[in-house]
């Protein structure tokens, strides 16, 4: 790694910055324009996946592009990143998370500290936190088996994906619904909610973990994806 | 190959589930948000377009990530996998189909055994799902042969095309419709419809695997792609 | 090249007929499903640009994948193609362009032979007419140049924006305007007003071939795209 | 560089002009066909992003493809144009910007000259253009270190994003603001706010700059994007 940890943390703490300004303004912006919530919610999905597919690309090569403290604990489970680097990203991550709500409500003229207020709770809730992230840490994992240089494309396509698929539009992410309970706008979340997110979250970016851990634990095939169920 | 058959046909399992969690899942949340029907499609259709392309990037490598018994028959028919093992990928992307329904259900709070009562029926449709696994089929088989690693986006944008431009919303493929059987929601489809759809599908696949046989069957072409009508 | 006239006649009917179908069918689709026409506007064009970067990945290889006579006959103008191959390659755009149309009706259960009743025509449909065809050829120019495996994105792409910035929603295409004259629902135009639209598109190709030629013509630059203004 | 001035100073002209040509005429289309102000946003972001993706691929080589005098300040700054050459650039691009303006009223039937009275002032709406400019400067930047192929894609998807998540729609290019004055359209804007656009423009740039300069100021890392946090 050629970049230094105090590049790294910085890096963390932009990319989750962007996102959560992304996340949360968009948010805002969709929801003030439009009074069918289908509607908002593509203004909403379509700059989320499109901006992780620019972070990813583009602060990956400095820090790896976590922006997420499930993923760091998964690098750190799988001892590919130290311990204390890892606790050090998690606080840029939420440091940043925070900023990029900040930043969200200047530029729309709203109070810089707000609580949110919506209820996010519930069994189908919980649920839908850990299969988003179970397929997030997946999708990760086994994009650095194969096509690694794809993965800012996996990623934003998954998380397109996941805002629709999941009852919950997939968070998917402790940093940033800590980040999105400071906005009491569309994208916001109870601060009493945000608990059972984040262990739904950690619960299924434990079981990716395993799961990839067997699925993927074989002789490097052939590099080249192929539809063929060749023997 | 590198993978044994257990992990294949647990992709197969896996990649089908989330297939059909995302097309279920985001049926629901867009019939859900908004009385546009044609927003509600783009709700659906958006979503499953990325995941196709997430999903058989990171699952190709593995078992081929055909998730679609017309696709594991025409390879069975060309001889690329062997009889017995074609079996077992149908049996498990059938019940890995009805698994993502039933994960849909879990996350949207709603009775996990369902029976569609949704009509789809009719020489329109069935000249669609023949249409949908037609295009499906030879985009398969001539993106192996002039673009194998762009096959995860070829499916994936020829499936978001597919939504919208025939008049079933192409389902083309066996083990989505039977698990869509089991949704009485925006995607689902009367059991009793199903067959048909079948039978209009494997009849598109095995036109598209004769059309490709004939029109790709030269000399291997220069890889580029090129709009000139070259000599 | 490797395919005989033959294949690539035939790649030529089936590209322009998906693709004509394609158009033909999500405008049906849209329409139905929307009172917003807007929101209609988007699923016809989402699937437009999506099937162009299938059709134009798998089938140029086999023919260069024109699908349009204004295509074709800019590469006959630069000796591309020899004279007799490029009519018969317009024949064949003509001939599955009314296919893809007949296709679309019969999946939508709409009578087979319908004349479009859709006025569309006056000084600024016929700019844009222009517009559109001299965007489309220079991309298609400048792409062969500089970035050849990326052309089936870079037409996808245009053509999804040249749907919107151009009065005509960007026909662009002898043949699909006049496949389109054979389809009284969202995408038709009445037959009168197809041959000005032809007479535009055949002008801006014609522009467009001039300034690529002036604009091109010079040693070759690294083939790396910059931004930077390097001397 | 193999293209001379001449040519560059066309590049620059033509892209910008379609550039502009494109956000205002499928702002013109997006707001006559729809009664929902989000839908009109996303008819109007979908293809302007798609355009950036082409215009930067082909017309990349030959000039650069600034299209924006934000840009081209930024590589005066770096040294990596001429300051002359950097002046005639600007030239180009207004000129080019106007042009495009004038070529969407055109097509769409409208008055050629026209000034906006679209209000876009305040602080929300100051802070949102030097976000937007600080994001795509700093996507240029780190994008030309570590993806530089993959920068139509990278400024394409930025700016499909930044439409949504700034509050002012992300200008982020004062060429486009002066050429976006000349229309009283959807996407117009007063002339006499312009100039606090520019001046919030280009501090956002050399914010970018100066973050840029010290994130990326290292040895080189691997080339390959990854995820995971390597020491």
């Amino acid at each position: 790694m050629a970049f230094d940890l105090k590049r790294r943390l910085a890096a963390e703490a932009l990319g989750t910055a962007i996102l959560v300004a992304t996340v949360v303004g968009s948010g805002i912006m969709a929801d003030r324009l439009s009074d069918d919530v289908a509607v908002s919610l593509l203004g909403n999905t379509i700059p989320t996946g499109a901006i992780l597919v620019v972070l990813i690309s583009i602060l990956g090569p400095i820090s790896g592009a976590h922006f997420n403290p499930g993923v760091t604990l998964v690098f750190a489970a799988r001892r590919e990143i130290e311990t204390s680097a890892a606790a050090l990203y998690v606080i840029a991550q939420a440091a940043g998370g925070i900023a990029g709500t900040l930043v969200a409500h200047a530029m729309f003229d709203l109070h810089l500290f707000q609580v949110s207020e919506t209820v996010r709770t519930g069994t189908g809730q919980w649920i839908a936190e850990a299969v988003a992230t179970f397929g997030l840490v997946f999708t990760i994992l086994a994009g650095l088996r194969f096509r690694e240089d794809a993965i800012p494309w996996l990623v934003g396509l998954y998380i397109t994906a996941a805002y629709w698929f999941t009852a919950s539009t997939s968070f998917a992410n402790p940093a940033v619904a800590i980040a999105r309970a400071f906005s009491n706008t569309f994208s916001g979340i109870r601060p009493m909610d945000v608990p059972a997110f984040i262990v739904a979250e950690v619960l299924g970016a434990l079981v990716a973990t395993a799961v990839a851990a067997w699925m993927l634990a074989k002789r490097p095939s052939t590099s080249a994806i192929t539809l063929k169920g060749a023997e």
